[in-house]
């Protein structure tokens, strides 16, 4: 992708009492409207870069693809900011129904799923796969060692895709669910095999992003920041460990810790 | 309001080796959704706080209303996670019409609107508040130091509504944009003046935060986070001073420098 992700700004700095003007690196937010056979279909604000990916992802994400197969084209216009998206069978596609909120008959579960359309592509994850809490601040470390060339200008999220010991993809993104779309593109384009995979992110856990973690069909997310409650109901009814807060040498498992397990490959007993 | 802003959680902290069981506490995500005239209009997942305040003030963000005059009832169901509007005068709303991208017709300004409804609301800021170099790190450390309630869940933003010496009123959510239609919402329900006012905020400066600034009708923005470039671009074009990474005695001056002042009164000179 030949856009930039960030630019450099004329700023005027403030330091040691002294006000002094320089060139500093600013994030670049992009909009991207994704027009789906003819019809505009979302507008999504991001950071220019896999937006092939990220379409595919998103589009998977809400429920209009399951493979990539089934987009017979897609052309970006990078410089106006669209995307034109043709997919192999017409469907309709109506948008009070993929924004339409549901709301269980009873007071129970589904009560969670505040829009309809999660209901239908949230699955709960049977992947088995397990980590140990040294893999943990591995991959932790490994994230924020990849992320270094963003940092400079602040407020960027990372996602990556890793096995339990290694990064296999990083996409960066200041939209944190957009970094978490690019990787679900990156897997459906390249049909990767998730048994074996986990997801390690920057950000907070929120609802949202633990629902992409679903739709992806991974069973642990690695985090450095919180989770919301919210993430934590969908979590344990979906099957997917949340570990929160990992720092240096400590970390907080949230649910599902069956599949953290410590040096002697024990987990905490229930 | 009676909803809590965290809930107590059994987490398992891995720390020093060992697996152990506490309680912790975890940040509240909650869905409302907004019924306009009987209209499904929209859903924010939020901390549940000021939820009033929130509504009246996405309205008033998102164009329905200018004054909370215009709301005839507004009843909240805070157990089911509805908030029921009734204006006192019936508008149409369309939901394309308020998510529809706007491209303007030439290349030039108005390219920055991408939501058409953002080009009618989102207005040029005449307020000529200035303030010091001092003056920001105050209001700095004093958001920092009111939002400390909410800092052992982590990944809560805080927005202030501030004169140059003191806070006003400050609000905090998990969504960054909600922070902003609740203090958006004070200052309708309150009928502020905003002559003398600026915000000091916790997070990035994004497009969707400082057009909140601009439909608010504030000329400054406080942040000790980042700003992404359309916000930039935006901030120079609306007429508001965008200061970030205010930490200790650095900040950043981005745009509208000349609303900035050392102790001497002077701003940097362009």
């Amino acid at each position: 992708m030949g856009k930039s992700v960030t630019h450099s700004q004329k700023i005027i700095k403030y330091k040691d009492s002294v006000f002094q003007k320089l060139d500093d690196e600013v994030a670049v937010e992009y909009p991207l409207t994704i027009v789906v056979d003819g019809e505009e279909f979302a507008t999504m604000v991001c950071t220019p870069t896999h937006l092939d990916e990220m379409v595919i992802g998103f589009l998977a994400s809400e429920g209009l693809i399951r493979v990539s197969d089934e987009i017979k084209s897609l052309t970006i216009d990078e410089s106006r900011g669209f995307a034109y998206v043709e997919l192999a069978t017409k469907r309709s596609i109506s948008k009070d129904f993929y924004s339409k909120r549901f709301i269980g008959s009873c007071c129970g579960k589904s009560r969670q799923f505040y829009f309809y359309n999660d209901m239908r592509t949230a699955k709960t994850v049977t992947n088995q796969t397990r980590v140990t809490v040294d893999q943990c601040f591995h991959l932790m470390k490994r994230l924020q060692e990849s992320s270094s060339d963003f940092q400079a200008t602040g407020g960027i999220h990372n996602a990556a895709l890793c096995t339990p010991s290694e990064l296999v993809v990083m996409r960066s993104d200041i939209g944190r669910h957009n970094t978490l779309d690019k990787i679900y593109g990156y897997c459906l384009q390249h049909r990767l095999s998730l048994a074996d995979k986990v997801i390690a992110f920057s950000g907070r856990v929120s609802s949202e992003v633990l629902l992409k973690v679903s739709k992806i069909g991974i069973g642990i997310i690695l985090s450095k920041s919180a989770p919301t409650t919210l993430a934590l109901e969908l979590a344990r009814d979906l099957g997917i460990a949340v570990v929160g807060f990992i720092r240096d040498s400590t970390l907080n498992v949230y649910t599902h810790s069956e599949k953290i397990i410590d040096v002697d490959g024990e987990c905490f007993p229930e």
